[in-house]
């Protein structure tokens, strides 16, 4: 280890790996994640500043037989971006490479490094004049690799989808330490497979991503909210129908959120003055961007609202008059887990099933809960456009939460996961697998798709050196 | 050899195992290609009716190491899909599997058969009041599992992308005679390796489509072209991003057309009257399709036209006033390639590179084969709005054709694939690899992206069963 260490110090400079030989060092940025479920501890810290240089780190810890955790932002939400606690890991931090190695306004791509922050990303495009239109909580944080290396999706995953579908061109070290160099703004190459989409999704079992091509878009020349209220679920599902035929591709954001999320906002954060929520069950957050003008994005909308109002799919609507109120009901719609977190522990679900399919599942399972675990209270939300819920449960009111969490997470998961795939859902729609849901994979997904990863994973990265015992164990 | 047919009749029934056991059995269906560059012998042609059928006959072929060619409507570019000619692979045709299983209108989705022909699709969803946006030349024979393996492109990929983006689920069988249960409708599901992706362009060398789950759109409320002519390629650049940006989402087509290539249709069809020709070396279709009505979208084309005209990046344009007139247009873009043949033998490429730099692309490598071969005609139109290309070679005027191509067709690949390559571009933008490209792919492809794909056909298919010699060579 000490002669792997040397190397490494060789190889990217003394600054640039970080150890626990100085007791004082503290790396629990690197070691803890961030809603603190792990805490590991790793052999050292090592930070690249160049493709050649991850290469060349890579080879190093090969030769070593020691494995490698890459990291970006650390903001991950399923434990795959933190070493164990073995102190035999290496972590991989790929933020020192934040160049924009390119922008090719004709060609609408960017050529970004993996630890470009997503947040500086949306910034250079609309300098440019441009849109990079993915857009998450953590964006201010997170860096694009990690987002690639997990597929993030967000809250315009409804028109522009999610980070893979923003993706042209990889460059990726892999497990052996070599580069592929897959970057590149094509639209159309089929020259084989598809190395781009195995990488992205990985969660850095089968290659690190250093580098990647990223489409851009026209910056609308209108963005507008509207916050609605609608009798039912089912309601929301024909409201959103609606807004793909009326809007198009101009639907880019479409939000459900339960009243009882709501509620937690209220109360919470009344200062918020969150509206519409009381008298009914379910509110709706769209956003309308348009290529023409802020005119005709609010005509477009106000046909869309009145059609809906008449239909009877919406009980009540208001479109944001500027941007700063359109702004403040995102903000809304971003302070339920907040809101969560303030009225104590809770259980998060970050699950899918087809669109169509929402209402009776939660339906369905709102009911079993209640049946299992009576006074369990069901904090759903989420982005209804993609079929995708943060389906959460808060422990009974005034239950002490330490013990509810210890009591019946097992088995809260299990139920849900269980009703989800009766659904023919996922159990992780948008964050990934990970450490925290690896074990439940074999559970819940199809057997020749485990085997089919399993061989895949072994032939790319037979040392199993790379994010070990992440997405599939061995 | 009696045993596997004996076998594979009792599988799928006598009916549909065909032999040459019969000398009057006329197999050239199956066994050439549509352009007819490769005329093989089969073994048999076994057309299962299910996908347990399917998965039963792959066992069947494993256990007796006997090779499979999958196929589809056979109308593929690049002989990916026929027999070679030892008389001893397995064609498995798909085309007895053309059940449209469910259309799920409320959650944009339905799932297919891989037989299902592609118009028949499109008709399918238009009865729903919704839109299968995969559209190409031969969508009248071609079938969906032929496309998804091959990620077919098209003509309006610069809005809803190719065969890959359109795709959210597979059922694949695999080389094994496993069956991977992968269908679904959902738009986030992240647990695991990108399996779908991977199998859609892998030309049925790493498993079987036997079906999938594709994404549907709301019917656009109108649809208009417009047919322009340009000063220059830089112009149908810089159009194309005024297009992108006024348009929006509403481009849902961007053709470019060389004047030769448009001479060649006035000259073979000359009742086309194709528009704006003479006088421009470029002419560019558009579409425009809108949600809101006609009136809307003529009045979006209206300003894009004019503001392109005020900047002189058009010289003249027509919009189509009807839909009969927009067939028309569409019809004229579409008769280039049988111009071509009408005017004799010539050589034909399928090239992308970033939309930026087609402009210098085409400059330097129309110059280069002007020098190299005095006299050759380039046929240049495609999808500009892709960075995708036809850029195909003319016989010089009067020369012999056969001669021609046996003399030049080498040395001309080797030119605009070179030429390609520098361009940072891709020799087969959407026609895939098949046996035609198997070759050329080690000089111009990353030796990483090879190794990476070679691991990959190694772990599925480590007998080398699926369509081998398609895409990569052991």
């Amino acid at each position: 280890m000490k002669d792997l260490l040397s190397r490494l110090r060789a190889l990217v400079g003394d600054a640039h790996v970080l150890t626990h030989e100085d007791p004082a060092t503290d790396l629990s940025a690197w070691e803890q994640d961030w809603r603190k479920r792990a805490h590991g501890r790793s052999l050292a810290v090592v930070r690249p500043g160049s493709t050649v240089e991850v290469a060349e780190v890579v080879k190093a810890c090969v030769a070593a037989r020691v494995s490698i955790v890459p990291q970006g932002g650390n903001t991950g939400l399923v434990v795959g971006s933190v070493p164990d606690d073995t102190g035999t890991q290496v972590v991989l931090s790929l933020r020192r490479m934040n160049v924009v190695r390119e922008l090719d306004a004709a060609n609408l791509t960017f050529t970004v490094e993996a630890g470009c922050v997503l947040q500086d990303l949306q910034e250079v495009a609309e300098r440019a004049d441009l849109l990079f239109p993915l857009s998450l909580a953590a964006e201010g944080s997170c860096t694009i690799g990690g987002n690639l290396s997990t597929n993030a999706g967000g809250t315009q995953v409804v028109r522009y989808g999610n980070t893979r579908d923003l993706c042209l061109g990889l460059e990726v070290v892999t497990a052996q330490g070599e580069i592929w160099h897959g970057l590149g703004g094509l639209r159309k190459d089929n020259t084989g497979y598809d190395l781009r989409n195995l990488f992205v999704g990985s969660e850095g079992t089968l290659g690190i991503i250093t580098a990647a091509t990223l489409k851009l878009y026209p910056r609308p020349a209108a963005r507008l909210t509207a916050w609605t209220a609608v009798p039912s679920l089912d309601a929301a599902v024909t409201l959103l129908g609606l807004a793909h035929q009326q809007l198009g591709a101009g639907l880019t954001g479409f939000e459900v959120m339960g009243q009882f999320a709501l509620s937690l906002v209220d109360k919470h954060f009344s200062q918020l003055r969150v509206p519409l929520w009381r008298d009914a069950p379910y509110c709706v957050l769209l956003e309308n961007s348009d290529s023409e003008s802020d005119a005709h994005a609010r005509q477009q909308f106000e046909r869309l609202l009145e059609t809906a109002l008449e239909r009877e799919v919406l009980s009540d609507a208001v479109v944001a008059e500027s941007l700063a109120q359109a702004k403040q009901l995102w903000h809304m719609r971003e302070s339920i887990p907040l809101a969560q977190a303030e009225e104590g522990l809770n259980i998060k679900h970050d699950i899918s099933v087809p669109v169509s399919r929402i209402p009776a599942f939660c339906q369905e399972t709102d009911a079993l809960l209640q049946r299992e675990i009576p006074g369990v209270r069901l904090v759903n939300f989420g982005h209804l456009g993609d079929g995708n819920l943060h389906y959460n449960v808060q422990a009974p009111e005034g239950a002490d939460g330490p013990l509810f969490l210890n009591s019946y997470e097992e088995k809260l998961n299990s139920l849900v996961f269980d009703a989800v795939k009766r659904y023919h859902g996922s159990i992780s729609a948008e964050h990934g697998i990970g450490s925290l849901k690896v074990g439940k994979l074999p559970h819940y997904k199809d057997p020749v798709a485990l085997a089919l990863m399993r061989q895949i994973k072994q032939s790319l990265d037979p040392l199993n050196l790379l994010n070990p015992g992440r997405v599939i164990e061995p």
